[in-house]
């Protein structure tokens, strides 16, 4: 892949279509039934999953499953320390309605019976990429979470039938990269987070100027740098589960 | 335009490229520095834009202007009534940004001055695209305030940089189509709202494989539905300013 | 009728006893059972019934209906911004309580039988009496709401015993007039709404010495200009409903 | 003065042109400027009055005093425990709207200057006319508080130009009383709150038709009770006082 | 007792050993099934006990009783008028669990049945000690509510059976003193609440080194002196219910 | 040290004095200037510090500095899922204010001049114990901020005056134990924090008898254990900082 405008050097030194180091620590915590510390460069997510033998009221009778999810920043996840929010304030709430979104993409509800699944997303630390990183890592609760499900007879077969990743693109000083830090990120003209399925597949693609208006060559790029990645992050995520 | 799949009947008759009807009532209260009643189909949705002296106290200092927005549904805007909620809960919230987010690329903050809009959204009655109609719809409010702020000699120039206006597209039932009504929404596979200046570059894009995920040649097809209708809501919206 | 003190010119030029122009837009959107549109001279009011087949539960298993009201004003309905509230500050919740006592006054619980409707009045621009422009046109849109349950086989008849509307009254400047606009209000010494009924009795008075007291006769004065105007005003009920 | 219908016997014997038994215990707490425990009957109100050597913001550099009031009931003030609200719910919003408005009446704000007096009415015991009684009450501690500010060179002279009271009356099995208590309040049609001045003029009327609407003859009779009952009540005012 | 160190002169020239002055005013208000105003020196607290024929839900089917407890100030309670909390700020609601947690000791649940008592302490003047003042007088409204339930057939038998009292203990200018006033609390250097069966018994020490950490002999001279407290409070409480 | 009753098992095979495995990683994240993984058992905590240049606005000009803490747990970290909280419970504030008195006793608020810390303590996962590891950890990360302060010119020597530790200890079947995990804590009779400086002197002592009153000798023998186990908590801490 050729970058459009290659003169643009990244601080970390990475190619323009180059992932961060991307670590995941399954199991990380033992209450959950799904629980996994991931690390993308400087950003380090919790995420867990819990299972719960009941569908929320609204849902009751109608034979399906049900996957929510819910994200957080610690205080001093960031460079300076914000309020205390627990989730609770709009930026968060968008977050987590866009991880639950993405993860119920993966979810057969039907296979899955009257049961459900709570995502939490706690960001430890933050540096870019903590809803992408919330997603990849959500998912592998997630799927923990299934396997636990399966083996402990609450379902019959597992009920995960697409693997879900997401990554950031985003164009900076005219170049399109892949997986920003915080460095690039608050200096992008464009902002991009695509949530793929194992073929490609688009689950979510959320793309925003945020310094002046993007063609349409420039999104085409982004698409085929995000498609690198998530197919890479794809398989950390197996690894991770293996 | 070829539509993809042709056999699918839109409930109302339209063809699958064609805009729902849309009208504009500029000026349509008199206390705000811009007021329009816009109309889409079904979907009415009152934009007001206020002028304030002074930006955020956040901004002081910094010599630019500030554009933000929010929106919120009267409860009986749709076909039940929901409890009132003042655009506090998070899907209010979440378009509120993204309505704000999109105006804000329409403007030249330094021609603006240490001046705010405060662009107010509130959803008489919803039949799908409310959200997209308060972006086409609150840009007018914007520029009546600017021509209101010109006029009584805020600032020296009009301050309004980019036209901006926003529509939806989907695939229902497999075929791809243009503005959607609540009735195919609430049964399409993906659903996305696309954000464009006047010459169809992209603002934002949020796309959702809301039931299965989308291919990247269906994106394409959507995204060209997008642009033919951003083109006519923006004659609509020139219109409605001569 | 002699206005006490006649030498007061009424910024709008009419008479101490003449209502402001009343314009009355039934049906104006179509989710809700009843929607009115009100105009009384600037002041602008949507009002919505929404029919429900129960009754909250502290009424269930009682045999009767219920009615309630909940008001609010959109951010820019007045000359300057408020922020968003939603019909939670105490003010909106008190003319909430108002509307509904006043309203449930005209209804027949034991006709309506274990239903309720629900009345929300979104003032979409305040020029002075909102609150008396929302009775009244929360009253039309309770009796569309009415005729809709009869129609569709909710009740056996209809529940409407009363005609109920409102009006306010006050002394500015020493003189007794009817009907006051914002300009008026904020400086009127004595504010008073009146509710009344189809033969004039009382529903409810709330009179405030806003600056200093008033005397019986004054009171005597204001509540015969309030009779005059209900009485007009519910001539305008009628017409819509025809 | 002569009832209309005679022949309704009052629970506790009174004639119906009778106030409850009225006890005023000046100066109950010794930390506030003015303190009253106020007793009507079974109703038991604690109302202090709090001084500042400012104003609220909003009403800095007017060089006008400011008076407002907060009204709340503890938990078991009732007969059945309502949960704790600390005067956040929208009825003691009401109330408190209504005693602040009607003691702000009493006072001179120029001579004040900008200092301001907060007055927290406690209800105690409630057996009907809590609000009543908190401004009947409140006036007194207004009052201490008036004292104590001349007393310490806060103001040159005294600042209260009125002395208000306040006292419900009623129609309950059709006939018309003064003072109702909580047996009687629940079973009236019309129940009507009168604040009044030394001179008998009104500061205040809230009259409601609770089960049926009121006539203008019965209004008339209950503006008699109520003009008779403030009147002795005022007597008690000024006995504390001495 | 002796001292440790005998030069400190107390405000109100109290030994270091000597409660204030405490007087109980049982069944204050008519109300509740117990209603206590309890005074210690100028600490006014009243304390109700609403009994419930019923738990909460989360206790249903156990077939034991359940007691809990509310604490709030009054807004001037104290010297300077502080914003009303309604019981909602952290303070309140810390002092709130411990009374509910120390009541609860002195219950039998079985011989309660399921049944609840809520007890609310409502601070009417704070001088030192309110929610030592509080579990003290707090009891003796729940021996109320327990001799009511007795009487009324809601239970066999007393299902009260410890004793409980509180008093606070500390170390102000080196010296241990017992029922420390407000002017003695705000220079304590260490702070302790002792709340103590009728044996003696601790059933919650919390003891703080507000300004220094203190020693195991401070420590028992401490506890020395709150048991001395204790044993005179509780002759007070016998003969309040005597 | 001879156990009071010596037949008790623990669950995890530990001697009645004996804590449990606690690990500490200092430096765990990158961006505050204090923080720290501490586990004590199952329990883990993640303890940063923020250094701010000022103190809050009520203690600014004082000359001194600040040190507060807050606590939450994040909503899976026990063995079902809890609601997100955020600290906003009123358990999670009455921890925090216990975590925020503890540490402040370490500092020397003069050498600090007015600048402040926050501590946050996000418990990962609990196993009983959770707010004692707080204040252990806390106090390492707050030490941590210290010496990042001297280093970085914000102070002219090391602020921290006192070594701070806290643990559990308890009464389960009638032993006194120490450093209590949650199956132990659920059916102790008597529960205990004590907070020591590094002499062994009392910061706080937090003892309630959650079954059954504690006598004098039950007390005095737990305060042994708690000496014993802070004595072991303090070397840890000192190795983490070496």
């Amino acid at each position: 892949m050729d970058s459009i405008k290659s003169d643009f050097q990244r601080p970390d030194g990475r190619e323009f279509d180059e992932l961060r180091q991307c670590r995941v620590y399954p199991h990380w915590t033992s209450n959950p039934e799904g629980s996994v510390l991931i690390e993308c460069g400087g950003t380090r997510v919790l995420c867990t999953a819990s299972w719960e033998d009941q569908v929320p009221s609204w849902r009751a009778g109608s034979g399906l499953g049900w996957v929510t999810a819910e994200y957080a920043m610690i205080p001093r996840a960031t460079g300076t320390r914000n309020s205390r929010e627990g989730g609770k304030n709009s930026r968060s709430q968008e977050i987590s309605r866009l991880i639950g979104r993405s993860l119920r993409m993966a979810v057969d509800f039907e296979a899955m019976g009257e049961c459900a699944v709570y995502i939490d997303c706690d960001v430890l630390q933050a540096d870019g990429g903590t809803r992408t990183a919330s997603i990849t890592g959500g998912w592998i609760a997630l799927k923990e979470a299934a396997q636990w499900a399966l083996k402990n007879g609450r379902v019959a077969k597992d009920f995960i039938k697409h693997q879900i990743s997401a990554v950031s693109v985003g164009i900076v000083e005219g170049a399109e990269v892949l997986d920003l830090p915080y460095a690039e990120d608050c200096k992008a003209s464009t902002d991009m987070n695509v949530v793929q399925t194992e073929s490609g597949e688009f689950v979510e693609i959320q793309g925003t100027g945020e310094r002046s208006p993007f063609s349409s060559s420039q999104l085409s790029f982004l698409l085929d740098l995000a498609s690198k990645g998530n197919k890479e992050l794809q398989i950390k995520q197996r690894e991770a589960l293996a």
